[in-house]
């Protein structure tokens, strides 16, 4: 269950929901990884949904996928924003096939979706986006958190301790 | 390193820093714990400095200090509303009294001055309250986290991996 020093990544943009984002960044943190933010710009400061800031490390062309054992997108109006961005739909695509954990919680589904990824797979996500995420060929279901193979899911800020829970988990199997 | 089902008590007010609130009771539902807050009234929803809320589970006067193991005092400006009240003050004399883990985190140091229990004791802040802290005969350090017996101390929103890590450490060991 040691995951000092390897290396995950969390996209950021405006209007993330602040614990969402930051739950997992510190928690992992806490556990040892190294948690690097790609957004936009590299230090760029983004403000989330109710206003707590965040600054991007790097910016989404300059995201290596192969340095990273999980990628997080978080929550939030970010996701709508996210999937515009050709890089990030690349980056999940890459990681996704290389069998990296993704994880994503509340919309972050909508950049999964984007990416072509969620077809038979099992996932959770803010009821808001059920009918995207089914529409995407996912099966829906309504649970703190889902783990179907490097897909790691769940629906809101209290699942919170569940969802790292389970991602710490997905991580510390590999 | 079992925290399952032992209890803690967090204050809760308005304008609480909205990370240093929820992280530390996410993180120790995330371990297991069962984590109660409490505000002036019960049921009653408060805001973050930056607008997330949080809802208090009992009122002030009903928390019985004998039934937590750990005391959480958020940081932002929660603490200079939070010392006002005589039930406040007398849980956290109380607690400490009993040798109860106290976590502060940022301003929280308000607080635990007003109950007058820093004399001697090592600590840290936010570098804003370093004069009422050490006017209240505390010596102060500027550390990311700061352990003295039952009180556990913390700076800021980027130290919470390290104040977390610390707690659950401290509270492992009893």
């Amino acid at each position: 269950m040691d995951l000092n020093g390897r290396k995950a990544l969390s996209f950021v943009h405006h209007d993330f929901e602040d614990l969402e984002y930051w739950y997992p960044v510190y928690r992992l943190r806490e556990a040892g990884m190294i948690v690097e933010t790609a957004g936009e710009k590299a230090g760029e400061s983004y403000r989330g949904k109710y206003g707590v800031p965040a600054t991007s490390d790097i910016a989404f062309p300059d995201a290596e996928p192969a340095e990273y054992e999980l990628l997080l997108v978080p929550g939030g109006w970010a996701p709508d924003k996210l999937r515009r961005f050709p890089e990030v739909i690349e980056i999940t695509k890459r990681m996704n096939a290389d069998g990296k954990v993704i994880g994503q919680i509340c919309h972050a589904g909508w950049v999964l979706i984007s990416a072509g990824i969620l077809n038979g797979k099992r996932v959770t996500s803010t009821p808001g986006i059920r009918d995207d995420m089914t529409n995407a060929g996912a099966t829906w279901v309504n649970e703190a958190v889902v783990v179907d193979g490097n897909l790691v899911s769940s629906r809101r800020p209290p699942d919170l301790p569940a969802y790292l829970a389970a991602l710490i988990e997905t991580l510390s199997k590999r």
